[in-house]
């Protein structure tokens, strides 16, 4: 049976990038050897990791401020990293309270210095995008979620401030073309549109970096990573190669403008068809919806189980929502192919009518 | 051409772990999922962290007291977070500095406590292990590392002291048994004997924990991992899995005894060719060597150039020395099959009849 899988993360991949990367792991590059035995700083992986960085540098348009580094540790990590690196013990950030994920960071910035959390949707179970707020400008940068992966909000326009923007990207990076220059620091997961679980994409502007006098420990320091070229300790070769591949594979595809709009093909009909059914409620403020995950209720609760076991006979994965709303969620990611979007539609569109 | 891995690590893998490992990126456990698609969170992957703590509980023979965490950030991180959670800013810890990477700990260590240097074999390039050291018996612990992938040498006993003791076992982990329960504090990234890179393993004596003052993140608290069962944010699912198909591999093939019979084979196989032949000069001292990683130089340096030709026209790789100790160096880690290090002794003998 063919599987729809509409996992948040670890989620669905290109299947030619999991074939590829298969194939590297019996006999990489036709060198008789695996991915998984090569040095990381033989030339093979060097190639690897410099095309990813480049592919990123492409998709995001940057200059020679901005460096890209691939880190360890996920974006748990960089909610430590980032006020690690860039806030004083004296010093005020800015931060967005619009999620689950924002308001774990703001508890790791909380450890380093002072933080102003300047806008909150947590009155409304964060099931908006806070829109009026003002960010004072001696913040020494302001820290948001793009895409509420649990929730379902997106932003859809970038913060309008001074400031520099500091920003987790992880469900939502490489999903549509932004002005990403516009950003101080931007760091994702890769496990949802950019590859497997293990690797983290930090992109940082350098002239953000030593203005605090904090001592850091060098694995845990921007600075240090840069100088090593993310070569430091031993990278996760692996999975830096699956994220190089998962880039090449948008580039093919047409880039972050094709992405977008696939995108959108997804969620207007996955929405359309959920506006359309009074068996199910939306759970987030229309004009913020993600296009990468739909969080909805079933009206009639205990019909929740029935829909999950439908789901799972259809051979569609992934679709029980968060522990912290409940409910259901559905993750249309960057790989995720049109036709599992209109099956799900079609099994929403019968359970309506079986249970209507 | 039949490949002959010497690499240092990243690092040779048994070929069913390989064969494993590919066919579950195409089907995992024939779900019709990838391993890189499924959630951490799922039974399946469960399963799997599961299975690994086990076989490492089994080979260790560790009780209650012991906890076993898969983490990210290579033993580098460790470096790191051993006395970031274990060395209060006024006690002292013992270590030993007898390797690259051990100097790097002590630097490390020195941002967080005091430090002192009980054992040191900075005075030959650390190419010997410190056999007479006193280690004061109030010292927070003593910290070494058992096996020096760079230099070429092993501790072959575990130092006698009545402190807790920390070891980097990164390099010859799983390589013969040892009395586990000895240690407080175990680490070793995974790229060696255990795995791909991406994965760390460690293992920690609850009893040491909760010793010191300090406020610590908790992606970098020990206890918050243990409480969390290393699932605290998304951990590197394929490289413990990976791990977890090369512990099930050593067990099958009859656990650390085997393993320590098959390194001592393939390294006396090894050391005999050296001594052997007059055209190369042992680095380290005899008693010291270590099992895993041999390293040497040409009489006559000018035929390095040579040697390694040779070496890459037979399909032998990973045998240049580390950047600090220059010269050459074998690495054989477990799963190295002996026909490997048979077929270099091979062209050690040519090679010393040629140019002898």
């Amino acid at each position: 049976m063919q599987k729809h899988n509409f996992n948040s993360g670890p989620s669905v991949l290109p299947q030619e990038v999991l074939t590829q990367s298969a194939e590297a792991i019996l006999n990489f590059n036709n060198l008789g050897l695996s991915i998984l035995e090569i040095g990381h700083r033989t030339s093979w992986f060097v190639d690897v990791i410099e095309e990813a960085k480049l592919l990123v540098k492409e998709f995001m348009q940057l200059g020679e401020d901005h460096e890209v580094l691939f880190l360890q540790g996920g974006a748990t990590t960089q909610f430590m990293q980032v006020p690690l690196n860039l806030l004083g013990d004296t010093e005020t950030a800015a931060y967005c309270d619009n999620g689950i994920w924002g308001s774990k960071a703001i508890k790791e910035a909380k450890l380093f210095g002072n933080v102003n959390v300047v806008a909150s949707s947590k009155d409304k179970k964060h099931s908006y995008i806070p829109k009026e707020f003002t960010v004072p400008t001696d913040a020494k940068y302001l820290h948001y979620t793009t895409n509420n992966t649990v929730e379902g909000t997106e932003w859809h326009t970038i913060p309008d401030t001074t400031v520099p923007l500091v920003a987790d990207m992880s469900s939502d990076i490489f999903s549509r073309p932004m002005d990403f220059n516009r950003f101080g620091l931007i760091y994702a997961g890769a496990q949802k549109n950019m590859g497997a679980a293990g690797v983290t994409l930090v992109v940082v502007k350098k002239s953000l970096l030593g203005t605090i006098n904090r001592k850091i420990s060098p694995i845990l320091d921007y600075q240090s990573h840069i100088e090593a070229n993310s070569l430091l300790n031993t990278p996760p070769v692996f999975a830096i190669y699956v994220a190089m591949l998962t880039l090449r594979w948008i580039k093919k595809e047409g880039g972050l403008a094709e992405m977008e709009k696939r995108a959108k093909v997804r969620a207007n009909l996955f929405y359309n068809t959920l506006d359309s059914l009074p068996l199910f409620t939306p759970i987030v403020a229309k004009e913020d919806r993600s296009l990468m995950n739909a969080t909805f209720f079933l009206k009639d609760e205990a019909l929740e189980t029935a829909f999950l076991d439908e789901c799972k006979q259809n051979g569609m994965v992934g679709i029980k929502g968060h522990r912290s709303v409940g409910g259901l969620r559905v993750s249309m990611y960057n790989a995720m192919p049109l036709s599992s979007v209109e099956a799900l539609c079609s099994l929403m569109q019968y359970f309506a009518i079986s249970h209507g």
